[in-house]
C-alpha cells in the first residue's frame, strides 16, 4: 500500500493531480488512464457523494494513480469513511486555525497518533501482504487547505500540527477572501507573495505544497514556483474546454454552413 | 415540440451533434452547454442504458440542443422506451435491408404509419398547447446507420422506406466490413466514393446524411462533402483527448520536475 | 406463493391495480399501502427498468399487493427476468396473433409447459415452505394486451392459446389502431361493442379481462360493464392531478394574492 | 439567475412551492409541471440525499419554478453543497438561537457576508451572461425554521441577523415542543398566536413568512394570516392522498364486486 | 411497530445480529432470510449511505427482522435521517463522555425527552394503527459505543445518561485504543476484565450490552459472557469466508487440475 | 488482453469461476479476491443489468479474475453491449440449435468472421499496445449453454459452428427439461451419461466444457470428470449459506440463550 505521491515527492518531483466532478465510474476509469500521477475526487464542490466516490475508487484501483479525496468539511464522520473506501489522501477544504488542523488529523490517525476508528471495508484491501492498520497512519496523507485570510495568518501553527503531509491551495476562496474575484490562475503581487511565504513555511517544514490550476501552463509554472502538487482543472472542464473549442472550429470551418 | 435538427436542416444548413458515452446527468448538461446544436446519448456502444438516458435528457432539457437517442439494436421494444423518454430523433444500428428499415419505421411511428404504442411518458411533456402524438410521427426522426457492404449495396431499397429522414454513417464498421481497420476519419478514395454514392442517393430522396466523426476538422470537412449532421467524437473522448494534452504539457514545460 | 388476484377472481370479485412509472421503491411502497390489490410496475410506458422494478418490487412485498410487469415488448429475456425478480403476473404489450400469444407464454411457464429458464433469484424467496417452480406455472398470471384491430380480428385464436390467465386493454391503443385519438376513458359505440365482444370471449374461456382507466369512475363503470381488474391512472398521474388541483385551489381561495 | 421567489415577493403576493419526498428526477418534473412557483427538495425528511437532490435539480429545471432545499441539519458541509448544486433557497431546520443563525448565514454567503467556498459548479450554469458569485449572496435565500419553543423565544435576536430572507414554520415540531400532538394544519389559539407574533416580527424585519400545510384550505387560510410562502403536502402525501381516494370511490361505486 | 430486539431482551434471551456493509437491497433480503433477529446496516465503515440504508430497509421489511443502523458519527443530522427512515435501533461509534451520550440522545427522541425533529416520513408506514410518535421514544433503541479507554472510563457517566437501552462493543477499536492490534475475537485478560466490568455496569442500569464478533463460536461465547446481542461477521465477510474456502476445497480435491 | 481462461485451458487445467447476482462493485471486488480464476456476471437470473455489470467489471478489473457474461437471451444487443463492458467471454442461455449457435456466433465476432459492431467503449481499455480489435475475435469466448433436451439432440451441430470455444451446462434447466426436477449437483445415471457424451463430444471438437455446481465437493468431481470450469454458486448463496450455518451455530451453542 505504498502512496506514489509520497515517492514521487521523495524524488523531489511534482505530483499531476486529476479531479474528479462528474459522479461515474466511467468517467473516472477514463482520466485514470489520461497519465496523472493521482486522482481526487472532489466531495466538496464536485457532484460527488460517498458512493460515487467508491465507484471511481474501484475503477481507477486498476490504474497507476494515487487514489485521494476532498471532503465536504472538516467532520470526523465522512474523513473516516473516505479512508475507508480507500482514499491515499485527504484533503480538507477551510483549515483556519491549529485547533482545526489538530480536529482534522486527529480524524485521519489511529491511535495513538489519532482517533479514526477501525474499519477500513476497501482501504484494507490494497494490499494483503502487510497490514494496512499498521502502515495507514504513515502512508495516507493529511492535507489542508490554505485558502483564507486567516488560514495564512496561522500557517506556522497550521503547519506544526504532527500528521499533516502537505498543504493544498484554493486559489479562488484565497482571493476572494482578500476581496479579489474568485478565480483560478492568479497573478496578482499580493497573492504571488502569499504563494511564496507558503512554500518557504512548508519547505522549512518539510512537507509539500500543491495548488489547484485552471491550465497548463499555470500548472507548469506552479511546479517552477516550488508547488510539488499541481491539479489540472477537473474533467468536466476538460471535457467542456475540449467541446467548446471543437464545435467552434467546426463552425468556423464549415464557413456559414453549420 | 418542434425540431431544431429539422429546422435547421431546412434552413439548408448542418447541424453540430454532441454525443454522450457517460452514463451521468451532470456530464450530459455541460455538454449541452458547449454549444452542440443536438446531443445523442449512445446506448449501443456508450456507457448508458434506458434510465441513464432519462436523466441525461432531464439535464439536457433546459438547454437548446435536440436530444437524440442511438439505440443498441433494431428492437422494438427499446425504441419504444427512448420515444417515450423524450427522443426527438433514433438513430438504430446495422440497417442493413429494406426489411430491417420497415421494421425500424415500423417501431418508431404512431398508427397508421407504424405500430408504436402509445405511452410518451416524458415526451409528451415537451409541448403542452399541441398533442405529442399528433406531431410525433412528423418531428421525430428515423435515422438508420449504413455501415456495412451489404447496407450499401441495398441504399436504394433503404432509402425508398417512407418516414426515413436521414442517415447516419458509422464510418469503424464500415471500414471493417471492408476488410480495412476500423477507425473514423477515413481518406481511402474506396469509402470516399461511398460517401459520394451516399450524399447523392440521399440529395434524390430529399434526406439528409449525418456522420461520426474523430476531429473538428473532419467534421467541417465532412460538411463541405455534403454532410448534413456531423458528431464530434464523445464526451469521454473530449474529455482523455484534453486530459492527455494537459498532462503532457505540464510535463513538458515542468522540464523533468513532473 | 398463493396469487391473491387468483383468489380475487376465483371469488368473483374485481381487482383494484394501481400503476408504477416512478422508479422508486419509495414511491412504490407508498402506493401499496394505499389500498390496491395488485400493483403493476410498468416496464414499457413507465420510466422504469429491471432493477427500478426490483426495488419497487421489494419495497411492496412487507404489504399485501400482487406484484406484477408490463413488460416492454414479447421478448423472452425480459419476460424471464421480470418473473425471476417476482412478478405473479406478466402483462404483455401487442400481442396481435395467436403466435405471439404462444411465444409470450412458452417464455412464461417452466417445462412442460413453456421454455421458461429455471433461476426464481427473489421469486423463489416467496414461500420457503412449498417449491416456487412446482406451482409457479399455476400461479404466475400470463396476460396478454388486446389493443389493435388485427388483435380484436384474432381474438378466440389467441385465447385459445393454453396458459393465457386473462386479457388486459390498452383503450389509448385500441382507439388509436380504429384511427381514433388516442385517450383511456372511452365512450365511442364502437369501442364499447369491442369491450363487450371482449367480456364474452374471455367468459367463455373462462378467464378475466382487466382495463387500463383514467379516473374512479370510469373504472367503476368497467367493472360494472364487466371487467375483472381496473387500473387507475399511475403513481405520476395521481401526483399530479392532486398537485394541480391543490395548486388552483390555493390560488382561488388565495384571492389574487397567489 | 434572477430568483422567481424574491420577484413575487417584490410583488406583495405569495409563493406556493412544492416539496419533493421521492428521491427521483422523474416525480421532480412532473411535480415542477403542476403550477408551483418554486419546489423544494427535502433532505431532512424526505427520502432524499445530495445525489436525489442534483437529479431533481437537472429534472426542474427546463420548468419555471424556483429550486430550493431544506438541508438535514445546519452543517456547513451540506450548506455549501446544495448551493453549488443550485440551491436558490435554503431552509434550515430547528434554528432556535441567534448563535445557531449566524453560523447558517455564514455557511450560505460568500464572503464578505460569510464564509462559503467557491465552487458552483452547477448553479453558475444558471446564467452565463453575469457572474453568479457577484450575485448569489443576494439571490440565494437562507431561511431558518421556527420550530420550537426557544426559537420564538429567540425570535428577534434570530430575526436581526443580517442575510435572512424569511423564515419557514414547521407546524409539526412548533406544537410538539409545546407538548401537543404532531401535525399540520393547526387551530390552537396558543399557535395561532405564536403565528401572528411571528407574522408580525417577520414584517418589522422587512422579511417574509412560510408554513408547511397539509392541505390547500389551510394554505390559502396561511396566506390570508400573512405567510408568503405555502407548502402544499409533499409530492407522496399528494399520491397517496389520491390513490386512496380513487381506490375508495372504485370500491364504493363497484358495490361490492370490488 | 413493537421492537423485536426488546421483546427478546425482555424475554432474558440474546439477540443474533446481522450487519449490512454492500449497499445492495438484494443481499439485505437475502441476509433477513438468513434467521438473524435484527439486521444493522453500516453507515459507518460499511460501503453504505443513507439512500442504500432506505433499499435494505425496503427489501428486508416483509422479513422478521429489526432494522437497525449504525450511523457514521454522533451528528443529529443523520441520526434523524435514519430514524427517519425506518431504523428501530441506532448505534452510534465512539461515545466517549457523558456529554455526548448525551447529544446522542437527544438526537435520537422526540421532545420532551430530546429534540428530534418530526418527520418519520417511512419509519411511520410500520403501524398504521396506533401513531409512530407516541412510542417512537420507547420503541428505539440508542445504542451508543463503548470502545475507548476515554469511554471505559466514564462508562458510569454514560450509562447514566437517560434514554439509553444498550451499548455495543467494538473489540478492534477497543483494543486499538489499548495499544493493541486491532481484531475483532479477543481473549486478552485485560479486555475481557473490561467486558466483565461492562456487563456488571449494564447489569446495574437494567440495560443490555452488545458486541462485534468474528466468529460464530466466539458469538456463542459472548452470550455466554453475558451479552444480549451478538452479531456474525458482516454480510461480504461471511461471503468471502465462504467463497474462500470453496476455492480451496476445489483446488485441493481437483488434485492439481485446478 | 490476454485471457486468462484461455490459458489455463492450454495448460490443462480447470477454471475455477465466481458467480455475481448481487447488482453492486463492493460486493464484486470481494468475491475478485477470493481465489477464482474467472468471475461471470450473470444477467440472466442474477439481479444485475447492464450498469450494474460495468460497475462489476470496473470493481474486480485489478484483481487477476477473467471478466465474464451470462447475458439475458441469445439478442445482438445486449451481446454487442457486454463484450464494448469489457466481457472476455459471454455465456448464452438456451442454445438448442446450430441455428441459434451462429447467431451467437455472429454477434459475438468483428467482421469477418461475425457482424459485431466496432466501439470497444471499456474493453479497448484493457491493452494500449496491441489494438483490441485485432485480437478480440480470438481472445473473447463464446460458450453458449446446453440445457435442453434439443440442445442435447443438436449437440455435434452446435459445436460445429465455427467460434465456439465451449460449453456451459445448467443443470437445473438441463434435468428440468427430461422432466426431473430442478436442481443442480446431480447424480441421475441419465444426466451423467449425457454430461459424459458431452464431454467427448467437446474433447472432439478441441473445446472445453464447463458446469454450474452448488457446492466444491461436487465442483471438484465435476473436474474430475473432466469438466473445465466450474462455477461455485454464486456470491449470495455463498453468503446466504454462510449466514445460516453461522447463525444455526450460535444458537447452538448459546443452549436456549438465543
Amino acid at each position: 500500500m505504498a502512496n506514489n505521491v509520497k515517492k514521487i515527492w521523495a524524488s523531489g518531483k511534482a505530483v499531476v493531480n486529476g479531479w474528479l466532478a462528474i459522479p461515474s465510474g466511467f468517467s473516472a476509469e477514463v482520466i485514470a488512464q489520461s497519465g496523472f500521477d493521482s486522482v481526487t475526487v472532489d466531495l466538496q464542490h464536485g457532484v460527488q457523494d460517498y458512493l460515487s466516490m467508491v465507484q471511481c475508487f474501484q475503477a481507477m484501483q486498476a490504474h497507476p494513480v494515487t487514489p485521494m479525496v476532498r471532503v465536504p468539511w472538516n467532520e470526523p464522520g465522512i474523513i473516516g469513511k473516505v479512508l475507508d473506501g480507500g482514499a491515499m489522501g485527504v484533503i480538507c477544504p477551510m483549515i483556519n486555525t491549529k485547533k482545526e488542523a489538530e480536529a482534522f488529523v486527529a480524524a485521519c490517525k489511529y491511535p495513538p497518533d489519532g482517533t479514526r476508528s477501525n474499519g477500513p471495508i476497501r482501504a484494507a484491501m490494497y494490499g494483503e501482504a502487510t497490514s494496512y492498520q499498521t502502515t495507514a497512519n504513515a502512508e495516507t496523507l493529511c492535507i489542508p487547505m490554505i485558502e483564507t485570510q486567516t488560514a495564512v495568518k496561522n500557517l506556522d501553527a497550521i503547519l506544526d500540527v504532527p500528521g499533516i503531509a502537505g498543504v493544498y491551495v484554493g486559489p479562488s476562496d484565497l482571493g476572494f477572501s482578500y476581496g479579489m474575484v474568485p478565480k483560478l490562475d492568479r497573478d496578482e503581487p499580493e497573492i504571488l507573495k502569499i504563494y511564496d511565504k507558503l512554500l518557504k513555511a512548508c519547505s522549512k517544514h518539510g512537507i509539500h505544497a500543491g495548488i489547484h490550476t485552471g491550465s497548463a501552463s499555470y500548472a507548469a509554472r506552479a511546479i517552477g514556483m516550488g508547488f510539488r502538487l499541481v491539479t489540472l482543472m477537473n474533467d468536466s472542464g476538460l471535457m467542456q474546454t475540449a467541446a467548446k473549442a471543437g464545435v467552434a472550429q467546426i463552425r468556423k470551418e464549415a464557413k456559414g454552413v453549420a
